[in-house]
């Protein structure tokens, strides 16, 4: 099931359900009703079921949530969906409201000065989230009510059920330890801490820890459940039985116990002693449901989160295997687009590349999915930085411009995420400016690649080097340089980041993206990412210092580059990587395709 | 009065007087005191009469405090004072314990396991300090208690009186703003937050508010002195009559009254409303004052920190001038360094250099003091981050070693920081590993100068930028990047600070050192060091940047220089910067020194 290219939501739909909410709202004696865009796992992607925001506005971001209330109705979207919002919802009735620039509360203190009832669904709101809006709405009359029925479900007559995808093992050899082992080492971090259990309640978390994938969203292997990791390393796995096939039933063997899922609030309430929950990630009704208990709720991160983060070698093994594949996939994609883009009539539009990329990566039998909704955005569309083409926005690929192309796939052995921006010919009609910038995103990208840095230095030390090129010249990105990236799970996972908000230690055995880039609204994007892994590095006796290995490989576009501006370094770290690029790929290219990589990785 | 080199206390003087203040501990029926380096304007510097710890262990450093138990005396100090500590107190009597990696609660709890009362005198504790400490006491038998009076002072028969040093006037040129604008400025920030007052108890501070200079302490020209600032812009100063000459009188005028020290803490018990106190920089004694009083004691950071930080074009004229000034003496000073190195029986040592310096220097008219003790590290001694040279460590300067030379001066309109390392001839004697280490220390200061951010970044963000260069061949430096320095006040000030503690946003005026460093134990030292101004930088449309200017005006040595490491973009820095300290500097200077400026400073 790749990507279709149909606008999913029409802006008609939203002001009659609005009005059915509303008069859900009045029945409840509620004044407002917040839906936000997350399931119950607070990931980026939801099954239909859970899409209950674009169900009822229209939005289809990534992120946001609505605020109902009886006469206006804020819609809570970031600076990448300012302009996507604005096609996909009546704001007759909607009102864009940016954030987190607008706080939730300072908007509910505006609009109810009267004060008021505000429900929502504790299923879908993490504590602190909660928490942090009833601080902000203290000294108001407004109220937060959590409700036993989401008010969105009891009017979508049509939902879809909730997903039953089947369960697979994540083999061994690629997961390096058995589940059994993952859960004694995790368990003993309990153990240590005096805690007696922990609630997990991120898919990917699960899924890393029990050796198992899952299909229950598109893009993202991971299984919709819920988990009890104990002190004494057994686990309570709260999932639907259908998803369970005999083979997965042997695997989790008798030390992970299932239970359907409806049990899981009855079993919360029975544990004893301190239950640690991520107060950051966990649904508030879990919280609830272990204060309503017999166990003492301790706040306490994911304790999957960084284990599943260093990677071990066998995962990394296996991820380099996936992105070697997917490199050869781009070099046949790279190939086909550059000469299709020499033609003067290549009637190539967004789609057309978006679709081809997609159909080239498909035919490797070890594909499973893309790995998020392909961004090609040809022109000024590439300066939208969340850019998804669909049939209304799509747009022919004219001469002299440029085209950004982020896309990703989920391989049975890895997940990949790669960026290049291409030139369509001819290169005499771009911009000095935006050779400048591309090759100032390049130098960046390549100091990030570079750089060494001591041991227990974050991300957040790391992103002002991806930047300093462009600054230099006075420019710069509204975005972080770089996220976590799973193996054969999410695309984007924490707690490692390259950016002002990185503030976790990197350490070695973490994949995370190096892609810094430049917009310019209304005329051309730029971005050039890798995945890259980190690693040991030498240093001078008493330190110890980490640095990255580079996994992605694909060759960078050579005309876009102004050399003038790369010193010696960059241009040798260039050329060594377009080397090993065409020591990689081109064994396993055609003839045809291989003579165009030596030709695009040559020496500047 | 210039640097000394004799060794201003021995370990000989500590274990009688340490058995002095225990039969005091024991008459309070106390198990514990404890004696900071600190007094209660908790500058870097103090006067003879503040200089407790000094007095009773013999220890000299900056920074540290004592905890002297009935068994034991635990004598904290950081990284930079670890071998010093051992030359200068009798470890027989006195402990040295690692800080901050040990905490004192931590060592108390060991030292105290059945618990006990320790003594300490609340003028010179912040609350601060003392709440972390009492925190991490909790749940023991141990009890801070605050004394009335000094243990130490009852002991030392000839303490040096309390400083009484004259006030001066700090010129309105000079200045950029009268000191009515600088306090009705202030005083508007306080009523903006409802605060009826604020209590000013750092010196610099006083007198940046007031635009007077004190002479109360050595190096930096701040005067003993307490102020209550109120939201009409009127100030209370506690300061000795005997310090205020009738020309300062008249310049405060009768917006600021003046009060005698001892009548501080019966008009903080009378004021009235919210008054601002810094619970980081105040002796504990003022907030104890304000609490036993009508007044609502407020946290809030000492509101003439940012405005005094934000340098305005008046003060930055005027250190500029300071700055070309302090060129002409180090250019004289380099000159005739690097002529005597050249001869094989030059006979020089340290403290030769530091005289010569210091007296060349001096000659100027507007030269008031050194801005704080040099420091000159020949060889192995350069390696020694905080390095003071007395006859006892005093060693010649032998052929084919690096001299570090860090030094400034407190000249009448500004105060100037520099860091040159200088080559002992022969050139080809110095390792390689250290040339390159020189190289990288420089591309290192080079990235800072010519960084440009986002306004709104920290010194957290730049300080990577500065160590680049270096981590990339995996070495680094265990000290910040950059500190605030004043203009004719302290040459260490906050909050600007570029390091991975520096959380404050740079902002236009601030003046900060560019310092990288790179050391190896007992073979070399490097340290390259420039102050700089933040100024505004251009930046495409919709962005606001930040860059620097160099104040500093000295040539780098470039015998030093691997120039295969550097890049186009730094060559084409040094070279400019060269042409720059030519330019400005060689009018002043006699033939001969501008004929050997012409030469160092030519293009590389």
């Amino acid at each position: 099931m790749l990507q279709d290219f149909t606008a999913r939501t029409d802006p008609s739909q939203g002001p009659e359900r609005l009005a059915r909410l509303r008069a859900e709202m009045a029945r409840e004696g509620l004044q407002g009703f917040i839906v936000p865009r997350a399931d119950a796992h607070q990931g980026e992607w939801v099954a239909p079921h859970d899409d209950r925001l674009a169900w009822l506005t229209g939005f289809t971001g990534s992120a946001g949530f609505l605020i109902a209330l009886e006469e206006a109705a804020g819609l809570f979207v970031d600076g990448r969906y300012r302009v996507q919002v604005k096609f996909e919802v009546d704001t007759t009735v909607f009102t864009p409201v940016p954030w987190p620039e607008t706080r939730p509360a300072d908007w509910l203190r505006d609009k109810l000065t009267e004060g008021g009832k505000v429900g929502f669904d504790p299923w879908l709101h993490t504590p602190d989230w909660i928490a942090r809006l009833e601080d902000r709405l203290e000294g108001s009359d407004i109220v937060l009510v959590p409700l036993s029925e989401n008010l969105v479900d009891r009017i979508w007559e049509d939902q879809p059920p909730p997903p039953c995808g089947k369960l697979r093992v994540w083999p061994g050899h690629l997961a390096g330890k058995s589940h059994d082992e993952k859960r004694r080492l995790v368990a003993a971090d309990l153990a240590a801490k005096g805690e007696a259990a922990a609630v997990l309640t991120l898919p990917d978390s699960i899924a890393w820890l029990l050796n198992i994938r899952g299909s229950d969203i598109p893009r993202t292997p991971i299984p919709h459940a819920f988990a009890v990791l104990h002190a004494d390393a057994t686990v309570d796995l709260f999932i639907h039985p259908d998803k369970v096939t005999a083979e997965v039933a042997a695997h989790l063997g008798a030390e992970v116990r299932r239970h359907p899922p409806e049990t899981l609030i009855g079993a919360l309430a029975r544990l004893e002693g301190l239950v640690r929950i991520d107060p950051e990630t966990a649904p508030l009704r879990l919280w609830h449901a272990l204060e309503a208990g017999t166990a003492v709720p301790q706040r306490g991160p994911d304790p999957c989160l960084l284990p599943k983060a260093r990677k071990n070698p066998a995962e990394i093994r296996a991820t380099t295997a996936a992105h070697e594949r997917d490199g050869v996939a781009m070099a046949l994609f790279l190939h086909w687009l550059d000469e299709r883009l020499a033609r003067p009539d290549h009637g190539l539009d967004e789609i057309a590349i978006v679709r081809r990329l997609e159909e080239i990566r498909a035919r490797h039998p070890l594909f499973e999915d893309i790995s998020f909704e392909t961004i090609c955005g040809a022109g000024e569309h590439g300066a939208i930085v969340h850019y998804r083409v669909t049939e209304r926005t799509n747009r022919p690929v004219r001469p002299g411009e440029l085209v950004l192309i982020d896309s990703g796939a989920q391989y049975a052995d890895g997940t990949t995420d790669i960026t290049r921006t291409v030139l369509s010919p001819p290169a005499d009609a771009i911009p000095r400016a935006a050779r400048d910038a591309f090759t100032r995103v390049l130098k960046g990208m390549i100091a990030l690649t570079l750089a060494r840095w001591p041991a227990g230095r974050t991300g957040a030390d790391l992103d002002p080097i991806a930047r300093g090129a462009l600054w230099r010249a006075g420019l710069d990105y509204d975005h972080g340089t770089g996220h976590g990236v799973g193996v054969n799970l999410a695309v984007h996972e924490g707690p490692q980041r390259i950016s002002r908000t990185g503030s976790v230690p990197l350490e070695t055995g973490m994949i995370l993206s190096n892609e810094p880039g430049h917009y310019r609204e209304g005329k051309w994007g730029i971005r050039i990412e890798n995945l890259v892994v980190v690693r040991e590095a030498e240093a001078e006796e008493g330190r110890r210092m980490l640095g990255f290995d580079t996994l992605t490989l694909a060759p960078i576009d050579r005309r876009l580059i102004l050399p003038e501006l790369l010193d010696a370094e960059e241009r040798a770290w260039l050329d060594a990587y377009h080397a090993r690029v065409f020591e990689a790929i081109a064994p396993h290219l055609p003839e045809e395709s291989r003579a165009w990589l030596a030709e695009v990785t040559r020496p500047l």
